[in-house]
Parts: C-alpha cells; sequence; structure tokens
C-alpha cells in the first residue's frame, strides 16, 4: 500500500487534547479528495484508501487495538472481554459528497470512546469503533456492503459481479487495495449494542429548533419503477381523443400520488425523483415513460397498504388513458425499530444536560438497520444546516458536532461501564 | 458532383406510360438510403443530393425545363408564361423517416403536369414542379429554408452559424453540394398560385373512412419551454411539506393543461413530448425541471386565449407549490387559410368523381405556409395508415396515392388551362 508512506500524518504532531472532531474531519476530507478536488470517497477507491490508513493511525493513536477485516471494515478496540458494544459510522461518500455524512460518526465516536477511557479507565465490556467500508452503494449498486458482512450471508456471486462506472467489477476493486475476501470472513456474534452518530440528513431538527434527534425507527422503503406504454403521434395531426399518450399517463399519477402522501401526512414520504420519455421530441407524443416511485413509512402494515393504493391507482390510470404499464419493484426494504432501553438513555443523557431533543424517525437508511439482526440499535441525530446532505454544502456547527459527541459519550457509558 | 456518375438512372429504361408514383418513390428511396440504410434525407447531404440529382433527371425525362436555385429548390417548368402555378412539396426527410412524407408530393406533382401535358398539350400560364431543399428543420434547427426562400428576406447571417450535429455548419453544407447563395437569390414574384400534395400525418381520414382531406388551414403553433425551479432534497429525511418538488410542480401542471386541452375539443391539440428532471436520480427529490408546451389551433385568438390561460396556470402552479417558473417562447406561428377558389376546385373535383372527401385543418406544418405571402395556397391530402409519418412504417395504399395525383390534375387544369 504505497499510499501509506505518502501519509502527512499530522495528527501525530497533535497532543491528545487538542482533538476536536471538526479538525480531524477536515483533515481527513483534504486528504482523501479525489483528482477533481472533490469529497468522492467511492469504495475501495484510493481516496477511500487514504482515508481509511489515516483512521487506522488514528485509532491506534487514541491506543485502540486496530484490526481491519477482509470486507474493508475497520476496527478499534478497547477495554473489557466478551460482550462487544459497538460504535461508528462509515468511511464511504457518495459522489462529491460532503465532510460529514458517515465519517463524523466514525471520528466522533473514537472520540467519545477515547474521552471515556481518559475519565473512567478501561470499560467493562469491550468498547469497539468501527469504520464500516461502504454504506453508500454509490460506486456499485450495493448499498451496506460493510455492516452486512458483519450480519453475514453477503452473497459472493451476486456481488462479486457488479461493476462499476468504469467497468472494474467488485472483487478486483477490494483486491486492489489488499482485500482477500472469503465468505462471512467478517461476520460477528459477539455485539450486544450498536450505537451510532450521524447528521441528520433532513431539515426536521433546524426547523424544530432541536439540538438532537432520539431516533425511534429507520424508515421502510419500497421503490418501484413505472413504465408507461403509448403510442408515438404527431403532435399537430392526431386529435386529442385519438391519443395514447404516455405524458398525460405519467403526470397524471404522478401529481395525485404525491398530493396523496402529503394528505397521509408524516411520516409518509413518495418521491418520483427519476423520470425518462421517449423519444423525448417536443413535437411528438410520447410512446413510452418510464419514472421511480419511492415510499418511505415507519410502519409496514402502513406502508404496504398505501403502496397498494399507489400501484392500484398506477394500474386505474393507465388503463383509463388508453395507456398500458408495467410496475417493476427494485427495493424493499422493512423498517426498523431503535432499541426502547437505548432510547431510553439517550433521551436521559438529553434530559440531565437540559438538551433540546426531540424524537424522530429517520428517513434515510443506516448501517444500524442490518447489525439490529445481531444487537440493540440506537442512532443520535445532530442537525444538518437547511437539511441538505450528499453535497459539498453539507454543514453542522461545531458545537453541534461536539454535543452529539457528548450524548454518545454517555450513552456509551452507560451500556459499557 | 460526383454523385452524377454513379447514378443508376434506372427510371430511364421506362417507357413513359410505366411510370407509377409508388415506383419512383421506391426507386429514389432505395439510391437515396444513408450508409446505415435508413431513409435520412437530411438537407445537402449525400442522401439528399443522390435523391435531388435522380429527380432532375426525372423531370427532365417528363420534358419539364429544369433549374435549380442557389438555395437547393429543383423547379421544373412546362407550358406558357408569365403567371406560374407552383406545385409539389419538400426533397429532405427527418432522420429515419418515412418514404412518403414530401417526396409524395414532388413525385406525384410531377405526374400530375406530365398527365396534363399528355391530355390538354401546353397550359396558358406556366405550371410549375418544385422540389423544395429543405422542409423538416432535422439537420439544422430551421425549419422551411426552401420556401421561405422564395419569399425572400431569410437572414443569412443567422442561418449561416447554425450547425448540425456533427458540428458542420450551413453555409459549407450547402457550399459542398454546389449552391453559392447570396441573399435572396431564389426570391419569386411570379408565383400566382400553389398547390401541394402531401400525406395526412394523421389518422383522421383513416378513421372517417375518407379518401381525400381538403385542406382548409394550416393550424397556427406556439411551442414553449417550462422550467421549474426547486430545490433538491433527500427523498427520505425531508417531509413532504418541506420540499420544493419541481417534479410535482411540473406533474400538476402537465396533467391539467393536457386535460383541459381535451375538454376544449378539436382542433385544439396541446403535446408535453419532453422532460427533463435533475439531478434525475429515484432518491433525489428534484431541484429542476423542465418540459416542453406544444399548442395548435387553426384560429389565431383562441389560440392566443388559450396559450394565455396555460401560461397562467404555470405560473399560478408554480407559485402554490412553493416553486418558481420561467418560461421561453421557442415557435409563434399564426395559422395561415387555404384559398377559397383552389378549396372550391378541389372540392368539385372530388364531388366529380364521387371522391369521398372532407374538409380538414393540417395539424401540421407545411411550405404552402411561407407560400402564402406570395400567392393563393390549396393543399390535398392523402390517408396515413395508422396515422404514422416521420417513420419507417409510413404507408399509404398505391391506390389512394394515384387518387390524390387524379385530384391535383384536375385542380391543376383548373388553374393553369
Amino acid at each position: 500500500m504505497p499510499v501509506l508512506q505518502s501519509l502527512q500524518l499530522r495528527c501525530y504532531n497533535r497532543t491528545m487534547a487538542d482533538f476536536k472532531v471538526n479538525d480531524i474531519i477536515e483533515e481527513i476530507c483534504q486528504l482523501s479528495k479525489d483528482d477533481s478536488g472533490e469529497i468522492s470517497r467511492l469504495a475501495f477507491t484510493d481516496s477511500w484508501m487514504r482515508a481509511h490508513t489515516y483512521l487506522k493511525q488514528f485509532f491506534e493513536k487514541l491506543k485502540f487495538k486496530t484490526f481491519v477485516d477482509q470486507a474493508g471494515n475497520l476496527h478499534g478496540q478497547t477495554g473489557g472481554s466478551g460482550e462487544v458494544v459497538l460504535t461508528g459510522s462509515h468511511v464511504d461518500t457518495v459522489r462529491n459528497g460532503g465532510k460529514y455524512d458517515g465519517l463524523y460518526g466514525v471520528v466522533g465516536s473514537a472520540l467519545a470512546v477515547f474521552r471515556l477511557l481518559n475519565k473512567h479507565g478501561m470499560p467493562k465490556k469491550t468498547l469497539e469503533v468501527i469504520a464500516f467500508s461502504e454504506e453508500e452503494g454509490s460506486r456499485f449498486p450495493f448499498s451496506f456492503w460493510g455492516s452486512k458482512n458483519l450480519v453475514g450471508g453477503v452473497d459472493w456471486n451476486l456481488i462479486s459481479a457488479l461493476k462499476d462506472q468504469n467497468g472494474e467489477s467488485f472483487a478486483p476493486a477490494l483486491e486492489r487495495q489488499g482485500f482477500i475476501y472469503t465468505q462471512d470472513c467478517a461476520r460477528r456474534n459477539d455485539i450486544s449494542a450498536y450505537v451510532e452518530l450521524h447528521i441528520e440528513q433532513g431539515g426536521v431538527l433546524e426547523k424544530n429548533n432541536m439540538e438532537i434527534g432520539l431516533v425511534t425507527s429507520i424508515v421502510g422503503q419500497k421503490r418501484f419503477i413505472v413504465e408507461v406504454f403509448g403510442e408515438a403521434n404527431h403532435a399537430g395531426t392526431t386529435p386529442m381523443t385519438y391519443r395514447k399518450d404516455s405524458a398525460y399517463t405519467s403526470a397524471a399519477i404522478i401529481s395525485e400520488i404525491i398530493k396523496r402522501a402529503r394528505e397521509h401526512g408524516p411520516p409518509m414520504v413518495l418521491t418520483v425523483g427519476q423520470i425518462e420519455f421517449r423519444p423525448n421530441v417536443s413535437n411528438v407524443v410520447p410512446a413510452y415513460a418510464q419514472f421511480s416511485v419511492d415510499i418511505r413509512h415507519t410502519d409496514t402494515d402502513i406502508l404496504n397498504r398505501f403502496t397498494d393504493e399507489v400501484l392500484e391507482f398506477v394500474n386505474k390510470t393507465a388503463r383509463e388513458k388508453d395507456t398500458t404499464c408495467q410496475t417493476r419493484i427494485t427495493v424493499d426494504d422493512k423498517p426498523v425499530y431503535m432499541d426502547d432501553g437505548i432510547m431510553e438513555i439517550i433521551s436521559n443523557a438529553c434530559q440531565s444536560r437540559k438538551v433540546k431533543y426531540m424524537k424522530m424517525p429517520s428517513g434515510a437508511g443506516h448501517d444500524g438497520q442490518h447489525i439490529s439482526k445481531l444487537a440493540a440499535v440506537g442512532m443520535i441525530f445532530v442537525p444538518s444546516k437547511k437539511g441538505i446532505s450528499h453535497s459539498p454544502m453539507e454543514f453542522t456547527e461545531a458545537s453541534q458536532l461536539e454535543l452529539g459527541i457528548d450524548i454518545l459519550e454517555e450513552t456509551l457509558y452507560k451500556l459499557a461501564y
């Protein structure tokens, strides 16, 4: 790994008291920028590896015992033995992403554990900080690679065939950074609790003037593609009543299903983010249209019922407008509920410090939804300015970042000491 | 022009009695196919030039005096002097187009005039067949180049700067086929009447079981681009009421304006053929949407009023849905009315032959809308199977093609003899 030698390990020039979360995040983002100067730590790229290597050395500086599993996850352990209390987040980003999504949780967790060690000595249980190798699914069309591997049962045959935008396959990408993957190589059965610190990625905390979000659940998601089949016709010569207009069908569906999701009220969200007409020419009635539908809710039954209603409306509208349609499910994730005990600990930590916090679901997916198959899971959110994430504009105030770490520190104390 | 020598002028091996419109069309389409085997006679390409050269020799075989103006229009004259009765259509096609759009009118007009000469000798007025060089605007974003040049006043500075998909400019494209353009080089002031024969390009004649369409007007067109500006947001973490969703605004507008055009009734047509979302990703609320609107009607006042209503609805909806918008007009053509006298001649020709005909507007633009500035204009439509045009599937029965020529022949007789 030649990248190791070239690393400017500037964190080594500091005293321990100097470790501020924002400085570490800034340093990692600077050294892991890609060739175009963007924060694009796509899984197993050199940018990603530079951040990974820095974090490993940072964990060692904090006196954690480090190891890297062959799925690329970085672990830093300290304290007791047996039962593990896990904390952390992911090291990868989306293409041209922000500084905080993922990385804040990794660095923040490490600092929380480090401060606990300094204040209280070794914990009874093992405290483990993790930097999941891959969560976003931005390079290969597969999300949560890192956390899924802790649970085990990832189908390597399926994954190894995936290709990135440049045509590189998953297996060589992993090997190029020195990982020799074998089935279930990262599987764990010793974890009793997992707490993740993350930016909210929405505007709810900011709009409600809250400092901390206590996550109650991670929403379930249904995503599907709707294809509408009509007939290409001349925009001038074809009377309206002769048309099989896939634009008309699509617009009527999209307008109505967004309206219904709004009427349903929170936490229901429905997004049509992607659309395509064919031939997509201004003077031709589109023969074909396709669009994506993304529906999320915290309650499985409500999510299923609403999705069924939407699908029924899609079919009915296509029929009524003399077109046909097909729908294809691409994501079907059930909601995951946070552990009551961990939620209570977080809640008490906020109350004792008089922190303004609110309970809220996470509308985004997180590694915790997979770790929940192994362990009790909790999540702590800090505000995102204007709700922006997955963007260089991502921003959270330093004081808010530090407050999140304080709440995590107290939560981990209750769980591990 | 090396293409001349390589031409297989198979029509020279025929006797005059053999000239069937479908055979000539077939021959021209065969020899003018492009490298990929498609009928793509884009203006001033080699495919286009092969058809142009064939038609010139065909006109000469029919004993017309031919000349080519420096805008690339091919002319074949016969008969009297002074006042000119013009007939014809255009030689260019859209990319991967059909056999009949344009070419049928050129070949059919030539045969109609040829048959008149054989039956009745020389006409009193000059009968002139024209193959307009360019009507579709498929290579360069400029339609009706050929007919606009007969009217004069084309802004050469504007045109010469246009580029095709391969980056070639208009002027060198014209020069490469031997045309040395000068301002107003094709301008005419001697034309008293123009009659065009064309396929309908819609399904109205077929659905009404009619043989001939007597065109009453060419519809007016308004085309504009609507741009909607919202805010990119995470599909999971942004509650519905926080969103500035350009997809919601767009779909609500498109659905409603198509509904209103349908309710308005014929001949109103409204088409949204082109759409784009940005970033166009399934799990991001689109920050930006744009779509095209194409509105056509035969009555200027109704067209203007309805367009104003649509624009008002666009603005109102963008506002109501917490987004902003901009609209940009790209086409604003007034309706053009066919000449009453010529319509009566065509009508009488149909009645005397007991031909099933109907009066109808043309929803598509045609060269006649520009020639109407110089002369009285009439148009004759023949049916298009399933209303398909601008496609290799374009089809009209041979008997219907011949009937159209018969009606044109009688119309030209009344106008020129």
